[in-house]
């Protein structure tokens, strides 16, 4: 049994994990990142790629913002198409200039990595058997196997759980002391991923009464699209044939919009469910990311919220050690809980004006499409959808600057 | 037999009708108005008594704004209650001025019988048994019973169908040339009248975990209170005492606010409930107000819709007279369905937000608290609101003009 003594052990090497390690590291902070997946997994798992403002100011400052600036999609605006017709959602116009940037959640992975291991501080792949104790002490450990098969234990000041849904951080919480708030979507999301040119240069989010469907990119040759599927829908059942059927009955248009088919190298589907874990911290234990709270992806807002969450807790932590001033450790679940209902919120309500629901009757379906014919004529209700998507201001629960909105 | 002959039928002396026929007289058309219900009926029935800005400006052309202005009260903001605490919309800032007017529909009434009665045109209370007939033809007819128990018939060139929900208008469009939409809600408001002083001197709109609750007004000395109730209940289960507990509870704030009780007197429960006809339009019959359309009253928007519909017919019918033009009345059921529509959305999203759902989960709860304090931070999505509640623009379909929306 190998004893490590750090400040902060992070447990998962998932956005959350990585950029808390960075972000404690340029304040002086020692930790220890733990991961129970290898190198080659997290850096090859294909999933978000839409960026707010605020993620990319934050990369950028962390100093990791080389690539993303060379390689990342600066885009000012979405489509929504409705009733075969399509209406842009002008981001930029309707936000004082803020943006998004299309970059896959890998590479921003693959930056962090490869940040941590310049740092030199320790991170291990592959670790099993993630055990925490002593999460109400002030000596908290955290125990593992370490994927070579010997024993670890970490001793430290602080555990951040970064290890997602399925991660043992959450659990760790005595249930008494948390209250877990959930919602199941009926239906999925059927993703492929496409050699092919761009299909639209800004992402279209399609409202058929067949159902949703999602034009988004990777890079320039290779294009991610979605249609909502059945929530028990399999791979199999979709031959590339029906796959292109599906996508051109939904997102043709009355002016003659279509998209090139092209190879297509993989095809998933993803599940679709709201989640939040109240609370964020037990003891010396804080929870950020997937760990404390999953949306559906349709409000982009997964890996997004994952970085507010870690912003607020490594300057909480950066506190406690330049000042021993606790107050930001202990406003840290409600801060961060603020912004992910609001998300939480903004997902389902994106999710629910462009999906179809089984057994919807025809006023819910007139509903939805009031609801966009209006989102496409009031600049008002234009901008509350763009300040939502580009990304709250970080001071937005602020009462005394209203948080900038507009 | 009496036979009269006319240039338009009105079925039913509600808003639509009356106004209608005020509307009709100053482009110099004639018209009779039948009623099944008693002047007295009519001119008692305490329902609506918010005016959208719109409408007090169509009400004030049309030479009726006499009284309104002088006993109506101008309101330039309306109030959020929710988590203990109050938030104002700041309708007019929001809306570049725009106000709303609260004048119970009842004066409404009186104010649009009066300056019938005034015209010398004809309008008959009382009537049963009315058939409307050849609708599909030039020279439509409608028969009835009249008060005296003498049977007659008005030949006329149009038949407006302004008689509710419950008239025959609606069910005399074939069933195979109109489809109904509806919702029914799973709770109804409970209305108390109170001789007291003003409560609050804007409405509260309030969101509590025992439902919802609303704070309104109808005159200095006369209130209305109203708070969300099992569909069937009935107002024997409700004595005062049990009234005042359920709306003190439900009102309270952690700044102490309270309100004067005082003596009730009416008690009345109100069915919530959401439907829309389309078409508008069969042949020579045009529908306007709840003949073709209901919503729940959280976003007070009956009587003005009812008053956007005649707006549109009046001038569809002064063009077809005056220039044989028809295209108005050709366009009369869109456009109307499109105010429609927005406004069925509009009362619902209010109601989803503002009630408890029997139920309803955690994830619900925390999503409607979430709106709403987002609502009271981003300037954008109370404009939303604010723009909604007031009314939208005449002309806010009008894709060049961008309808003046915020």
């Amino acid at each position: 049994m190998t004893t490590t003594r750090t400040q902060v052990a992070i447990v998962g090497a998932g956005p959350a994990g990585l950029l808390l390690s960075v972000l404690l590291q340029r304040e002086g902070i020692d930790s220890v990142v733990i991961e129970t997946r290898t190198r080659d997994e997290i850096e090859a798992t294909v999933r978000a790629g839409v960026l707010e403002q605020n993620t990319v100011d934050l990369l950028k400052e962390a100093g990791l913002g080389d690539r993303l600036v060379r390689e990342g999609a600066v885009h000012h605006g979405i489509h929504l198409r409705f009733d075969r017709r399509t209406r842009r959602i002008d981001l930029s116009a309707l936000t004082g200039g803020r943006s998004i940037t299309l970059y896959a959640q890998h590479e921003v992975i693959k930056d962090l990595v490869a940040a941590r291991v310049r740092s030199g501080q320790p991170i291990a792949f592959g670790v099993r058997d993630v055990h925490l104790r002593d999460l109400e002490t002030e000596a908290p450990t955290v125990r593992y196997r370490a994927a070579e098969g010997n024993e670890a234990t970490i001793a430290c000041d602080f555990v951040a759980g970064c290890d997602g849904y399925h991660g043992v951080s959450r659990t760790s919480i005595p249930a008494r002391s948390r209250v877990e708030h959930s919602r199941a979507y009926p239906f999925g999301w059927f993703g492929i991923l496409v050699e092919a040119p761009l299909a639209s240069e800004e992402l279209i989010y399609a409202r058929h009464d067949r159902g949703f469907a999602l034009v988004s990119t990777r890079s320039p040759s290779l294009q991610r699209l979605y249609f909502q599927c059945e929530p028990g829908d399999s791979v199999e059942a979709w031959p590339d044939a029906r796959v292109w059927d599906e996508l051109h009955t939904r997102l043709e248009t009355d002016d003659g919009w279509t998209f090139r088919e092209g190879r297509i190298t993989q095809k998933n589907i993803v599940a679709m469910r709201s989640f939040v874990c109240e609370t964020m911290r037990h003891g010396r234990l804080f929870l950020a990311g997937d760990a404390a709270h999953i949306v559906p992806p349709t409000g982009a807002k997964g890996l997004n919220l994952a970085v507010a969450d870690v912003r607020l807790l490594s300057a909480a932590i950066a506190a406690h050690y330049a000042t021993g001033d606790d107050a930001g450790l202990d406003r840290y679940a409600a801060e961060a809980l603020a912004r992910v209902w609001r998300c939480e919120h903004f997902s389902w309500w994106m999710t629910s004006m462009l999906h179809r629901f089984p057994g919807e009757d025809s006023f819910h379906r007139h509903l939805q499409l009031s609801q966009l014919d209006y989102l496409t004529r009031s600049k008002a209700a234009a901008t509350a959808l763009a300040e939502n998507y580009v990304g709250l201001p970080w001071d937005w629960t602020n009462d005394n600057s209203r948080g900038g909105l507009q």
